[in-house]
C-alpha cells in the first residue's frame, strides 16, 4: 500500500480509533487498530479491530450484523490516534444501545444511563450473551 | 473520593479520554488519563491528563491557556474508556487548529489538510514550539 500510514509504533502496536456516526456527529465507540486492521478497514470500508482480549483481528459486526461502514478517516496532530466517521448499520454496543457510551459520571460520582435501549441484547447474539 | 471511578488496571493503567466540544459535537482531541488526572478533572471541572512522554501529570492548557472545561463525562460499556464533553477554551490543537483531528486520509492514502488554522502556534507557544 502506498502513501500515509499511522504511527504504530509506540507502546504495544496499537492505536485506538474513535468512532462517529457521519450524519448524528453521536460518538459511538473506541477501539484499537493494529496494522493489519486498519488495512482491512481501508480496503474493505468496513471497519476493523483488534481484540486486546482475544487477541484478533474482528470486523465489527461480525456477529451482529451491526456492522460500521467507513465515510471518512481522519488522523490527530501526533499520527497515532485515528476518528473515524461512519454510517452504522445497527445499534453499536453489545449491549444494545445506540452508543457505547450510555451512561454518564453524575455529580455524586455514581453512573447514570442516558440512553434508551435499542435491542435486546440476547435477540443480536443469543442467550447467555 | 466515593462512588464511581473508571477501570485503570489494564495495561499501563491509563485509560483514552475522547474530548468532543458539547456545543457543536466536534471531536477535539485524545488524551490519556491515570486515575490522578481523571480526580483532578472531576474536582477542578477542567480536563487534565497524563502525558506518556513526559510522564507527568498535565493540565491542558497550563501554557496556552486553552482549557477544556468539563460539560459531562460519560463512560463506555466496558468502563475503561471516557467520552468528555466540554466547552473549550480557544482552539484545541498545540498547532493551532480547532481540533487535533485536521487532517483526512484520502482515497490515494495522501493526507489533506481539512481545517483552517485559528491560531499561530508561535503566539500561543513562542518561537521554535
Amino acid at each position: 500500500m502506498k502513501g500515509f500510514i499511522p504511527d504504530f509504533s509506540k507502546g504495544d502496536g496499537l492505536i485506538p480509533a474513535v468512532i462517529q456516526n457521519a450524519n448524528t456527529g453521536k460518538v459511538l465507540m473506541l477501539g484499537y487498530m493494529n496494522e493489519e486492521a486498519y488495512r482491512e478497514t481501508l480496503t474493505t470500508k468496513k471497519v476493523h479491530f483488534y481484540s486486546r482480549s482475544r487477541k484478533k483481528l474482528w470486523m465489527k459486526g461480525e456477529s451482529s450484523g451491526h456492522v460500521l461502514e467507513v465515510v471518512e478517516i481522519l488522523i490527530d496532530c501526533d499520527l497515532d490516534t485515528l476518528l473515524i466517521k461512519v454510517n452504522p448499520h445497527g445499534p453499536t454496543c453489545h449491549e444494545g444501545y445506540e452508543s457505547c457510551f450510555f451512561r454518564r459520571v453524575k455529580e455524586d460520582n455514581a453512573l447514570e444511563i442516558v440512553e434508551n435501549r435499542v435491542v435486546d441484547p440476547e435477540e443480536i447474539y443469543g442467550k447467555g450473551s
